[in-house]
């Protein structure tokens, strides 16, 4: 057995999800599980960086993976890419040491999450971009948005339902750009908590709507308080971007 | 009676092309007939720009219509949008002179052509960019092109089914440039014959994969012969940039 390391890209708005589900529900990780199975004929499982939710992409996504094929690693990368749906497209394969395991390796991450700021949709961005019509002040926003650099305690910011009790993570970069009418903001960190971007972004929205201040980040971290903090925006705005080891 | 001008961008891959056909098949121009049928309750013909082949994408399409109602620009920018498919956006709607036809008056128009040049596909692509496996040197490609600016007849640049007898055409500008893995050709010109853009891309390529000399552009032109030229290249990585009046 060896164990490969593989990236891929993936549109997710036709998927439930990375991971597989206990339903019939299409997931990443069980149709790349599925062709592994028609390209090599194993039963392999998948161990991804990380979970991500339904509709969300991804530009750059690892997976690791421990094969008894003889294949090797462009063998994999077109072997796979032959049997995968469109939607889904393997970029890179290396292999690595037996213990290598894409997520509890994982030391970093980098979000992008794409606004179309207009008043008039794109007939190409549905699906993948997130359309706010509210003019968006980005460099505001890229001052707002330097308050969430840090340790913190990031309570605030992760949707309730979340059965975690350890909320703190490292911030280590944030910013807000624009080129035309699409806004992008970036983030880098150690980890993220369930929905903690989308809501990130949804209260930067609110600083730049006015309903919250400039610098009203740190006393909604410190209050510990998913309700002090903006809404969730969509997920077919987020981008997993670059997975850090 | 008012005429309108009207500004709209689609994606063209569930269109066989912008011209309402005798048969069932689904186009631009009956889509949006059909919307102003929904809208307004008048049955109206739209005057489009150009024809453009199914698969062929617009970033900014012209039409003019004559509308009894009394509706203003921003009514039918909302008011069509909010009844249109998402793969077509109204963008722009303006009352010009009645005897403005958005074909007839018409000076020129931009195309773009774009190719993802990987070896490995994109899901965030399909229908929208064409790929090209093989390196594009893109600067010698904008040395090429130039070679089509100007004043020429483009027999050789025009698929044979045409029944056009006059074929000369002007070429305003011509370049090609390389952001990242995509590479971006855009032509202006007064005019455009069938399959022309695609032709002069294919004719490029061939250039780039040695199979023609880097100044054979001239001596094709020169031909009055479409087996001097390249390929045609396939319709979904073809924008329709901008409209020239």
């Amino acid at each position: 057995m060896r164990n490969f390391m593989v990236t891929m890209s993936f549109r997710g708005t036709n998927y439930h999800g990375f991971q597989r589900q206990e339903s019939d529900l299409k997931t990443i990780q069980g149709t790349v599980e599925e062709g592994i199975h028609r390209l090599l004929g194993e039963d392999a499982q998948i161990n991804g960086c990380s979970r991500t939710d339904a509709g969300v992409h991804a530009n750059e996504y690892v997976f690791s993976v421990m094969l008894e094929s003889t294949i090797n690693e462009r063998g994999i990368i077109f072997g796979l890419n032959g049997v995968l749906p469109k939607d889904i497209s393997i970029t890179g394969c290396k292999i690595v040491r037996d213990d290598f395991h894409a997520r509890y390796d994982c030391r970093g991450k980098e979000y992008v999450y794409l606004i179309h700021n207009s008043e008039i949709r794109s007939p190409f961005y549905e699906d993948t971009i997130y359309r706010s019509w509210y003019p968006i002040d980005e460099k505001k926003l890229d001052v707002a948005c330097k308050d969430y650099i840090g340790t913190h305690d990031f309570k605030s910011f992760c949707s309730t339902d979340t059965d975690k009790n350890e909320t703190v993570r490292t911030i280590f970069d944030f910013d807000v750009t624009r080129s035309g009418d699409i806004v992008r903001f970036r983030v880098t960190g150690d980890g993220f908590l369930y929905n903690m971007v989308r809501i990130m972004v949804g209260t930067l929205l609110f600083i730049n709507d006015g309903k919250l201040e400039l610098h009203s980040i740190p006393g909604i971290i410190s209050a510990c308080d998913r309700t002090k903090a903006g809404k969730t925006v969509p997920p077919h705005g987020l981008y997993l971007n670059k997975v850090f080891y």
